[in-house]
């Protein structure tokens, strides 16, 4: 009852057939169309149907093995589902990290949860299967053995799925050589295997895939080898695949902690974090580019920025305040660093004298994140530039600043004329950026005193010269991160600027208001989450850096 | 030119007539009428011009005061636009809070900057202003001495409108005895004084007023004096400056500190902070009390919970994760718990064996959050205790948990009768409150196994009883704050729950098909941030822990 050709899949799974082995396009995600995301949902699903087939017929031919064949069946098979809706709670086990196995363990039992990467069946009596548990992977070995291991437990072992959840109870040995295929230099001999939970036999990803970088893929083609390109939009299609290579398993943790460090940090200076409603009355400040909605019979609309609440919570006396959350813009930009949603990083806190004052909370929050990015996750660092390589961001101790009449004077030097009261373009910016980087030897850099046309009608203006304002941009590698400035807090000038921008100051009565009850002078900024990370780690699209983007044309998964 | 006459308003200003001085009804909110709000908005507009115009007359008279009479005039007076736009960088001044004043500072010169709470005008030679900055208050004493203080000096002071933004230089002394009207117990014999900002002449309430616990209102009542009640309407359309007792400023430190310990918490367990969209696709799980909205031509509404992507991140091999996000809910309630938007903390993660592990994460964080606020936040619990009286959350160093059984054995026993494979309502649940709280002495206490029926269709059920689920609630004060499960996830047993419940699975393939890519035993669970205030400090509205309230009525500011 053990031959071959009963068990088909016992091989390790063919690389699936699959929609993404086209070239990586520019990354600009103009792509998705509907109707190829339908096709590949049918082709998935005409798989999945027969796969399931497929893998009711290998549990059967599993079932009738253990049940006929093996005195040992109790140690491998497929764990029931009663036995994961509740074990013994007080009964804990004694689970280990796969990231934590090493050398130290040797001969000692362990116990590990992860996935099963890759499955090697190397004969009838041998296979190996790279469990992999948050990006660290170790190497375990199957290896029939009379009363401890058997045949169909080989058997067992290599018919799984890849992807699937198994639990690994074995040995810890150390071999002589180095191994390649995982991060652990120790191996597991195994004595027990189970299934938790199965993946489809042939996945829409392969997570190898998804891992390798463009230099391997480049490599091997010259090598005349055609290795499967997982291409920016099947990526997101298939989020929840594309997300465990070590590469985005490392870019959210990098993520998750440029969030902490500016909570931390601005804790730490007597900011309070508070929230304020995405939903708000008619159409929010901008006006164009927002997200209308109907809320219980009132027009309304997604909040575009804080900027709003978080001035009235320093006219509320919260003296510094911060935000982390979404923010929702409804403009058509299909670039590589916009997004519909994404997450504001929002401050505001109260001036004494000076607009330099915001510029220095700036200055010393982004250097002591860089700082701690770069000691504290190297690790995560060296996954992402393993995929996507990139140089460690230059920047000074002190943050360069500079006006914006001189980043125009040095593009004028190098031969770039730009309107000298206008806004600088995205060339322009990078070209700048290029022309610090030269001089000063910093891709992060403050240009401050914009011309005050090209900023929002709430932007304090210059006290010496009404062209300019008391505001200013950030860039990491020629790109803005940071917009912010001072802002006008007397409510009759407030009118004044808003009419002198033609805009309707009935509209805006609430916020003009909320300075009439006595308002202390005020400034802030605001940053992208996802462009911070984006830049820090030199990636070419801010969808890598989004969980789950929303882009005019994605609103899934 | 400084007789009495010409300065109308250099006494301190009246109370305002206002719509507040109803008796504070039930706190139910049910009362914002849109029509009161356009009569109190135009009012508010009519009673500004004429302020206005008051104002002017008064800087008028001021300039002919300070230019014509007096040679000491650079020591006070309004502070020009162009010296709050950019005084010079290098200066930063030798600011100082007022809650650092104290004894210590006997005799030096300081400099703060507050709002002019309280102006008293004694007699022409002196004036008594109460500074107030984030919730700390310094009585300053302005008095005419030759050549160091006018006596048009003093008059400009009595003529400041309260909440003014002012600058104040003068010397620290010691008065004999304490100081009734301010929280430091030391003065500032005034040097300077000028006015950074201006309030108002009349606002449309007083910040004292709204800092009134209901304990004085009544007991002057008895003693026949009708003190002003500011009621939770009126606080909430002029939050701006609601937001200025003591007990908001501590109520909105204390709502910090729940997410920055929640936060921390995690953090140091292992978890990675997420942010998921807000905008989604179709319309979300739940159904009805969803906002819908246009996304570029697709309908979409906004998450009611980040339930699918927080299981998606499990499932993308994020092992724990959490989030702090808004959470919006387009129900019609009217209740003193529930908002349309509100501030959602939530959990997931995996589990090796059982349900408890989440309710473990629960127990200790809670646990660890209780403890720091009583701790660290002893001051501001007493800001919010002053104004709003309430006793010390009792909980235990381990949590109870109780099954759903016992709890409804519990109710029967004291001869409540309930549905036992029925939802507790909320008068069960108070009255269950009450009698855990009787019996084990605590008000923080977790019931799990809840029926599987009123739970989600992807609750895992129990594995003996499937009647019964691994889920629980957890309660603070007889309320619930927490809702949490072990989820479904096997995908082909998840869509027979979903197909149970009646749920097209067409309709939820996305979140399906996440799991069949291999998927590890998973759960969490959600808590409201603002909910955790409101009960930790006893509040009877939830309007109070949220800074802009969202209700099926309210929707402004």
């Amino acid at each position: 009852m053990s031959s071959e050709s009963e068990t088909p899949s016992s091989a390790p799974p063919p690389p699936a057939s699959q929609p993404d082995q086209q070239a990586l396009q520019d990354d600009e995600s103009k792509s998705v169309s509907k109707k190829a995301a339908k096709k590949e949902a049918a082709k998935l699903e005409k798989q999945r149907r027969r796969q399931q087939e497929a893998a009711a017929s290998i549990a059967a031919a599993a079932l009738n093995l253990s049940v006929e064949d093996d005195t040992l069946a109790a140690n491998y098979g497929d764990v029931p589902l009663p036995e994961l809706q509740s074990k013994d709670p007080a009964d804990i086990g004694n689970w280990m990290e796969v990231g934590a196995l090493s050398e130290a363990l040797k001969d000692q039992r362990v116990l590990v949860r992860g996935r099963a990467q890759t499955i090697r069946s190397v004969s009838k009596n041998m296979a190996f299967v790279v469990v992999r548990e948050r990006g660290y992977t170790v190497q375990c070995v199957v290896t029939a053995t009379p009363d401890v291991v058997s045949r169909p437990m080989v058997k067992y072992v290599s018919g799984l799925s890849r992807e699937s959840i198994v639990d690994v109870e074995g040995i810890v040995s150390v071999p002589k050589d180095a191994i390649k295929g995982a991060t652990q230099q120790v191996e597991i001999q195994v004595r027990k295997l189970y299934c938790v939970n199965k993946a489809l036999p042939s996945l829409p990803i392969n997570v190898e895939d998804a891992a390798r970088s463009e230099v391997e893929i480049e490599k091997a083609l010259q090598a005349g080898e055609q290795l499967v390109r997982v291409n920016q939009d099947t990526r997101l299609n298939f989020r929840v695949l594309d997300m465990r290579t070590p590469a985005n398993q490392a870019i959210f943790r990098i993520q998750c902690q440029v969030g902490t460090i500016f909570r931390q940090f601005l804790l730490s200076e007597g900011f309070v974090e508070i929230h304020t409603p995405k939903l708000i009355a008619g159409s929010s400040e901008g006006g164009a580019a927002v997200f209308r909605l109907d809320y219980k019979g009132q027009p309304a609309c997604l909040a575009q920025s804080p900027q709003l609440h978080k001035q009235m919570a320093i006219c509320g006396d919260f003296g510094r305040v911060f935000e982390i959350g979404p923010v929702f813009r409804a403009e058509d930009s299909y670039t590589h660093r916009h997004l519909c949603e994404f997450t504001g990083l929002d401050v505001e806190m109260e001036i004494k004298q000076h607009y330099f004052e915001v510029m220095n909370i700036v200055d010393r929050l982004f250097v002591a994140m860089f700082d701690s990015l770069n000691k504290n996750f190297e690790k995560e660092l060296e996954a992402v530039r393993t995929q996507y390589p990139f140089e460690p961001l230059k920047y000074l101790r002190n943050t360069l600043r500079l006006t914006f009449e001189e980043g125009i004077q040095m593009l004028k030097d190098a031969g770039v004329e730009v309107d000298p009261l206008g806004d600088l373009n995205t060339e322009s910016e990078r070209k700048l950026g290029q022309l610090v980087l030269e001089k000063y030897g910093t891709e992060f850099y403050i240009l401050h005193r914009y011309p005050l046309a090209v900023r929002p009608f709430y932007t304090m203006p210059c006290y010496d010269n009404p062209a300019y304002s008391n505001s200013f941009d950030v860039f990491i590698r020629g790109e803005e991160i940071i917009s912010g400035a001072q802002r006008v807090h007397v409510p009759e000038f407030l009118a004044e600027c808003a009419e002198a921008c033609g805009i309707d100051v009935k509209t805006i009565s609430t916020y003009i208001d909320s300075f009439r009850y006595g308002a202390p002078p005020h400034g802030g900024f605001g940053v992208g989450l996802e462009r911070v990370v984006m830049l820090f780690c030199g990636l070419n699209n801010i969808r890598k850096t989004s969980l789950f983007p929303r882009d005019p044309l994605r609103l899934a998964p």
